[in-house]
Formats: structure tokens, sequence, C-alpha cells
């Protein structure tokens, strides 16, 4: 391993036979020395889940010519934390996970493993980021999110970044000249509306699918959501401090002591 | 069920039977209409993980007296989602987690299931809070934990609370005559260091446990680590806007336009 590059540190939510993940591969080409590390299984809405309790089981697989990958058993977190201790035995200098299949704008970032796979390494120090791309399809066509990736990974690379530095970037679903470019916006304020869909298995038990619809009643013009919509990739920076600073003052005034 | 009483949903992420669920209950007696939807296993250190990809069990369960309680297959934000659309068919007034075996502090909000199954229903509008304790042990001591989780939600019973309040509320391991009291804080700078305990299995294979340390360099007086260590309850509001507001300047005026 070539370690006067930067080291990239590739990893996902999709697993590591996900389209999005040799694409977001191919897109870092040049740019340094990459390392993969990602589920050996899919673990979408996994969020910042983590393994406790049952031992993780890691091997080296060859699926991308010439480059060190490495399968886990773990969530994406997992697979960070691996990497880190386990495989590379220092931080890597950047850490870019995806590109996922679905996006992850607004509030998807607390459910999304690709973003929390991200916010691990941002933990650590390590300046990270997840690609997401507004296409669920295994035959998505991700060549604006690979050039998104590039451009967004080579600046992060130039410039001196704050170690915590974590962006959560989302692409749109637009041909080439439909795209509009990049744009740094705020976390849409929206939701899912869940339904279940209520069924009986041929045992005569109970079982539920989770239905979502996603809600946004937000109509802020710099949200992630609004540049979407209008054709651009959004980049929102992204924080884990997750104290609310207003809240607080307010009750400490409003409540007294205890 | 009595719906002029305020709905008190309880749930937690060390699963239906765990004896601080029952704490939790023990202590919300008398304040509305009690009811429970918990995952039937223990789903410590699922973040906001969500169940995508199958589908989910629930029944109901007759292990608490007089209360409505249902057990689900799915994480602790599954059953929260479960218990508004299925079960109550209506908002819950508030939403109680825990009373987790374990502390919650700090960076572990973000991968903790008790938090994250508050923060779903505090993004569905209603106040929400999760309560942990300093004790891992099945046998821990909740007298002081159910104090204070009683004095907490019967203020926010009585208050006008904004909707999508969220409290992070942690309780030490002290004696009685050693607790100080509940104090508002921030969340703590600190993060897990991990390393991995390599072993081989009897069939010659690896594997990997996971061992943490945790890490706490930050020396503010008004943090939830600090409050906590001093033997106060820490309480810290807790927001899901991950928008880092500050980091989006820097970043639009650095970089310029793509």
């Amino acid at each position: 391993m070539d370690t006067n590059k930067p080291i990239i540190l590739v990893t996902n939510d999709d697993g590591i036979t996900a389209p999005g993940i040799r694409n977001l591969i191919e897109a870092m080409e040049g740019l340094g020395t990459i390392v993969v590390v990602a589920p050996d299984s899919p673990q979408s809405g996994m969020g910042h889940a983590i393994t406790i309790g049952k031992p993780l089981r890691m091997n080296k697989v060859d699926i991308f010519e010439g480059i060190d990958a490495y399968q886990c058993s773990g969530t994406p977190v997992d697979c960070v934390k691996l990497a880190t201790n386990q495989i590379l035995h220092r931080k890597p200098d950047i850490c870019v996970s995806g590109i996922n299949h679905g996006l992850n704008s607004s509030i998807n970032v607390i459910y999304s493993g690709t973003m929390s796979a991200a916010m691990e390494a941002a933990i650590e120090g390590v300046p990270s980021v997840g690609f997401s791309l507004a296409d669920f399809s295994f035959e998505a066509d991700f060549s604006i999110a690979k050039k998104v990736a590039r451009t967004i990974v080579s600046k992060m690379l130039q410039k001196e970044l704050a170690p915590h530095t974590l962006l959560n970037v989302n692409v749109p679903k637009v041909t080439e000249s439909d795209f509009k470019g990049i744009k740094f916006c705020r976390q849409a304020n929206a939701k899912w509306g869940e339904s279940f869909e209520h069924r009986k298995d041929p045992h005569g038990k109970d079982y539920y699918w989770m239905v979502g619809n996603f809600i946004c009643k937000d109509e802020g013009t710099d949200t992630d959501i609004f540049a979407l919509h209008g054709g651009y990739a959004s980049v929102v920076p992204v924080q884990f401090d997750l104290t609310d600073y207003t809240m607080k003052e307010k009750l400490t005034a409003d409540w007294g002591s205890f």
C-alpha cells in the first residue's frame, strides 16, 4: 500500500458488491491510495448502529482490481472502526461513503448507514463525506454523481479542513444537460409519514410491512430538498454535537432549579 | 384505554423484559395512561436503525399489571412508528424511553437506541425524553433514576413544550445522600477509542471483538459528563437538525462556486 499518497477509506451501506461503491472507487482514481472496507451485505437504514454482544468477521476480497478491499459482517460504523484499528493502523486522510442508491437528504441523514459511516470517521477526526444519488436502482446512472464526488473530494484534499468536517452530498437524478451544479444547503425540515401494511402469514400470524411517504413542509430556498428539485447537488455540512443550545437556555430559565 | 388522561408511550432498547423499563413504568404511575411498545430482544447500540426489507412482528403481552403492552421484532425506532400508527392511531402526549442500563451521555446519544426511539417520537412532534442510568447491571438500583424520571416527566406534562422537545437524561450511580440534583448541560465532546480483540474460532477462522474505551478531553464545566461526575443527573436538550451552520457559512465563503 502506497502510504505517501493520501489514504482514502471507501465504505458504504449498500454492501461491498453494490454498483454505487464501485462507481465511487472509480471516481477516486488517482486522488490517493484507496482502501475499501464495506459491509458484506446490504445495511440500509442501519443508522449509527454498532455491533455489541457478538463478534465481527472480516475478510480480504479481490473484487476491485489493484485495490485492497475487505468485507465485514457488521454495520457501516463497524467497518470504519475496523478499518482504522485493524487494517490501516492509522487514520485515513479522508473517508468517503457511498455512492448510496437513494437520497439521504433532509431527515434521512439520521437513518442513513452511509452518513453514519462518514460521521464515525469524522468523530475520529477524519474529514469525511457521504454521497447519495436519487435513484434506488442497481442499474442507476452514476455518471453525474461520480463527477460530483471527484470534484468535492479533490477540493477536500486541497483545502485545510477542520478535522471534524463532515459533508452530506446528494445528487439529483437528472440528465447531464439538466444538471445545474453544486450548492451548500441546510438540512430541510421534513419527516417520514409511516403507515404499515398489516398482513397474515401462511400460518395465520400477523406481520407488518413499513410503508413510508416523505413529507416536506419546509419551503425554504436554502434547503437540500429545494436544491435537488432545482437540479443541483446539495452539500450539507453536518455536526454531531446534538445539543440544542437555544432550548438549553430556554429550559434553564423556564424550569428553574430542580 | 383511558384517553382522557395524557397518553404516555413507554419504550426502550434493552428489550421489554429489562428491569429498566419496568422501573420506568413504575415511575410514571398516575401521570397518565401508559402504553408500552418495546423490542422483544435487546437492541443496544442500534442507533437510529429502522427495519427495511423485512416485515415486523408485534404481539400484545401481559407482563405489566393493568397496562397495555406490546413487543415488537424491530428496532426501538420501529417500535415508536408501530405504536403511533398501529396501536394508538394517534400521537401519544409524551414518549419516554429507558431506563437504559448504562449511560447515554456525550457522543453515546448517536449510538443509543434509547435516545433514537425518543428522537423518532420528537420528529413526529411528540415531546420526548430518554433516561439512562450509569449501571449496566440487570440488578441495578433504579431508585434515584425513577425519582428523576418522575420529576422530569411531571414537569414536561405541566409545561407548554415545543413539539420537538427532546431531552437526554443521564443519572449517576450514587447513593441517595450523594445525589446532588438535576442540571441542564451540553453534550460533552468525547468519543470511543476502539480496539479489537482478534481471535480464532474452533474452525481456525478469524473473528474480532470490539472493545471500547471512552475518551473525554472536554474540560468544560457545563457538560453532561462533568455534571455526572459531580453527582448530578444531566439533562441535554437534543436537536435533529444536524446542519453545521457555522461550517456552511465558512465553506460557502472559502470554496466559492462549483
